[in-house]
């Protein structure tokens, strides 16, 4: 008997987990992904801002299922699905037969219609915009200390930050540490705390799925840390000279952007109904409507929770849509019932602000201050996969801790090479 | 009283040993590097073969001297020397006058007038060299997996390291090692132990700087390991299906080149006289012929010891070259007599070609094996700037001891932005 074959496009925390949870005889599992690594995403800002090394917080795919021989693992970018022949089709022209597909295969940030904004405001997805925006930021101090005219020199240590969601406000709060405590010592002929770090909300509060007074706790705490909270106005334009909010210009040689993201194209790919931010809309079982054998899962898929309320794209949510749809996989191989509709379970939000300055809403349990700080440092530390890298990143932020210095200060250039793939 | 403007180029193990014992309060030191940070060479080669994160190997160079405000730190790239007026000239525009120079450069790999061949083979100084040669390794094995042609499947999988100095031996040995090792429980279509890993030598021995039995020794530990060692025939060409030793082509889509370096251009700027490897030609203290306020240290310098034998291009040498310089620019400043002519002492020889082998040769001391094995990691670590990288590199290596699994193996893609600086 063939076996039932399973392909997973994204190795990201929904693929991973149904990966992991999906344990059959009769069936066989290839994740495809376009990257050979997972990347625990939460934490990629920290590399951004020179905390952490890029090895640790991502671990090649293929590794992590070295003891699992039913699971293939293929480096390749996916360019379409074809639904008569149950093909997923490869950029170099390989294709893969499925039975059942799971697509899995995450967002990009998204510039709304404002994609020439894109060269100058970088956002935060993979692991080489961390390292875009590590090198941007790196720079513009170097730049700085060079530079011989006052008004230049402004605006090259001019930090602006486009959304204050959790990302927009971790950010804001580590680029204030780096300039107004950790670089100023290193300098010589600029005072790095003379930065302006701008962070920069349409909308009336900063991290807004919190509750209001955790908002308002975070506003202080980012202004106590020196940053200048802009809420209220939108960013009208963006160049490499600065950016524009509602109708004021700020010289601003360094803008990230932390304000929308954008589903990848599998609704394209199904030829399905789709939101306003590209994500597929899902039955309650996480099919595809028409497409039984099609799942789509995390920030891919839209799931209705209740009227006008959707599953958030984060990470618990996506695994618990690998989880779930592992289940259903497995029931429907053994001839079993289906388990019922996808069900979410909110854990709750966490977002860190600074050193010992984090919020936490659990349902009706709200906390702030260095006790959400270290919940939220824990909580982090256990989710990453592998002592390995749990020891490393506790190492890493230790050292921060004690000693106030980022070990990632590293400016690494472009390649060289001509060739390069 | 003006201050004496001291003007180091290069934040290596030369420039670096000499702003550190370089002392005086009438005097200003500004260090020039194209890059952000001192890079820890030595062990560049692991940062290449996924065993260590670039962070743990380089260091921002202007927090290596926070604590000395009387150092300046300048990321820019000299492009000459204005040897009249005594400037030193930026790419950027900017000029640095000087009353003392130490040029301490460098050197990069060099193809013995085949330049054509560095994007087939490239070779290994600074950090991106070896993150491009990570992903190369690693991407011969994904699309290994992938390939259906036998031929260019072993083509894939076939590595061929030119040049068997220390740095040769070591990426075979440690290539070996993942291939037969590290990898074999990960894929599912290839066996990687079936990887061909070829170390080409033109010469007659591995490790010629070696006594012969440690080279003998070397030459069995390697092959143990599966390294196929090819001794006493060069590349006579290189392209991007392989290589070819005398008349004999290998298809070999992963070439890394390990054969030659070729000193900065230093020796054009200040118009002196250069040797082969185009080092400057120093006087017996380090100073440029008629210029004795110039002077060239580390791998850029050629310094005699005896008839026809210079002070080899290692981090020692450059060090001791540092320190003794800044004994005679402190001597100088104080009105004191110079401490005479710049000695070399050689403090020995060090190459590992795997786990648990490695030799050692200082002065009539001879070691191989196991224990010479923990006195060259020992050693490394003692010589890794900061608690925080000791500690770091500690940790990956007792992880690699202990588990086998290697943390660094990310493939991290090109830029997609196109205004990257």
């Amino acid at each position: 008997m063939t076996k039932h074959r399973v392909v997973v496009v994204g190795g990201g925390f929904g693929g991973l987990q149904f990966a992991k949870d999906m344990k059959h005889p009769d069936a066989t599992i290839t994740i495809v992904d376009r990257r050979n690594h997972h990347l625990f995403q939460p934490l990629l800002y920290q590399v951004a801002t020179t905390v952490l090394a890029t090895s640790e917080i991502a671990w090649p795919i293929r590794s992590l299922f070295r003891g699992r021989p039913d699971i293939s693992t293929i480096l390749g970018e996916v360019i379409d699905v074809d639904l008569e022949k149950n093909l997923v089709l490869l950029k170099d022209g390989n294709t893969l037969p499925f039975d059942t597909l799971i697509l899995a295969t995450g967002a990009r940030h998204a510039y709304f219609g404002r994609d020439d904004w894109e060269p100058h405001a970088p956002g935060l997805k993979a692991l080489e915009d961390a390292t875009t925006i590590r090198r941007r930021l790196l720079l513009a101090f170097e730049r700085a200390e060079v530079e011989k005219d006052p008004e230049t020199r402004q605006a090259l240590l001019t930090f602006s930050i486009i959304g204050a969601g959790p990302t927009g406000v971790e950010l804001a709060g580590i680029i204030a540490q780096l300039a107004h405590k950790t670089l100023v010592k290193e300098f010589r002929n600029i005072d790095t705390r003379t930065a302006r770090i701008l962070l920069i909300e349409a909308g009336s509060r900063v991290l807004p799925v919190f509750p209001t007074q955790l908002s308002e706790y975070a506003a202080k705490a980012l202004t106590r840390m020196g940053v200048e909270v802009r809420t209220g106005d939108p960013v009208t334009a963006c160049d490499e000279r600065g950016v524009t909010i509602a109708e004021n210009f700020v010289p601003s040689r360094t803008v990230i952007w932390a304000a929308g993201v954008q589903a990848s194209k599998a609704a394209a790919w199904l030829n399905a109904p789709s939101d306003r931010a590209g994500r597929v809309q899902v039955q309650s079982d996480l099919t595809v409507l028409g497409k039984p054998n099609i799942f789509v899962i995390g920030d891919t898929a839209s799931v209705t929770i209740e009227e006008g309320k959707t599953v958030p794209g984060i990470a618990p949510a996506a695994k618990q849509q690998g989880k779930y749809v592992a289940k259903v996989v497995m029931a429907r191989l053994a001839g079993r019932s289906s388990p019922g509709p996808f069900r979410y379970r909110h854990l709750g939000n966490l977002a860190t602000i600074g050193p010992s300055a984090a919020v936490i809403h659990f349902g009706r349990l709200q906390m702030k201050g260095w006790l959400a700080w270290w919940i939220w440092g824990l909580a982090h530390i256990y989710f990453l996969i592998g002592t390995r890298s749990r020891v490393a990143v506790a190492l890493s932020w230790l050292w921060v801790f004690l000693s106030g210095h980022h070990s990632a200060r590293l400016i690494t250039q472009k390649e060289t090479l001509k060739d390069e793939v």
